[in-house]
């Protein structure tokens, strides 16, 4: 799900077309019609749909999502810059099966202007947190998380530039361990037991 | 300022020792008697005190602290471990002269116990923060962070364990950056411009 330029939705096509992750991207969903990463989506032949939120309860906006995913078989959703926050049906639907790309290193600078707020706080390092999607902003159980050195002279683009390079690192990645059929949740911590 | 086993203090007497730091530890200050790193810096040839807390306002005792420091003419004091809230008075006596260090990334898990609070909130990286002391707690503008990895079958014991080593470098480290001539301290962000 996406709502402007996609660019962590191309990584992880990257990484499917590639097989290093060994799952394919059944359909884009975008709330922003004009949103370029669903034109990119459409064009690399992935099915995509426009679903407006726009005169809608979150509630009905969502139920069109779930009914979309269900239709075409999609068993792990990932949120790629997706600005909206997601009902308790669309959460409950996929329950752990959804994931989020935070600019920080949660629980540090939830929310929106995440490098920003890292460089107002003088934060020395920050980086980038894959996480299960729970009803808490920026908040349920992490997958991963790749750290960045705060340089001296980073202003916002700088910084979230390097953490974008990290991001489109840990996605695939969060999604394969994820995806393993050693992947386990207990409370909040999350690990990969590979068989013996 | 101690009140435990000081392996931080210990840390930064070799550091100054060894010249890594250009400045002598002139004087450990522990609110505790029993503490082991009072008796390891006298018998490395420190000057210590024991100035008790029981049953004195924090005033009175901090008040006693900055007599003591500015006696010795000390110019930075360093908390290794001191398990206190520092008055107003302390703070001010040393405005920007006064470092702490702390077992994780802040702003994520201030306050006790930040590696349990690592652990259980499943957090895939860690580390340690020195960060100048001000008057709200493990707050103050940040000197410099170094990362740790957590594991996925770390315990609270072997988490800290790794973080204590990085924080022994951390925290000389952030001692030769803040008697650099260079350093300096803009809003929350610290730098050390060096000269042409």
């Amino acid at each position: 799900m996406i709502s402007g330029r996609g660019s962590n939705m191309e990584a992880l096509i990257d990484a499917c077309d590639n097989q290093v992750v060994r799952a394919d991207v059944g359909l884009v969903i975008s709330n922003i019609e004009s949103a370029p990463g669903l034109a990119k989506a459409h064009d690399r032949g992935i099915d995509t749909l426009f679903i407006n939120h726009r005169g809608r309860s979150r509630e009905e906006h969502d139920l069109d999502l779930v009914a979309a995913f269900q239709q075409q078989g999609v068993g792990l959703i990932c949120l790629a810059g997706y600005m909206r926050l997601l009902s308790t049906e669309l959460i409950n639907a996929f329950k752990d099966r959804i994931l989020n790309i935070h600019p920080s290193l949660l629980p540090a600078f939830p929310g929106l202007d995440a490098q920003r707020q890292a460089l107002e706080y003088g934060a020395k390092v920050s980086g980038c947190t894959v996480h299960l999607v729970d009803e808490e902003l920026d908040h349920g159980p992490i997958i991963l998380q790749r750290t960045v050195e705060v340089l001296e002279d980073d202003t916002v683009e700088t910084l979230s530039a390097r953490i974008l390079e990290q991001e489109h690192i840990a996605y695939p990645e969060a999604v394969s361990r994820v995806l393993s059929p050693g992947f386990k949740l207990e409370g909040r911590r999350t690990r990969v037991v590979l068989p013996e």
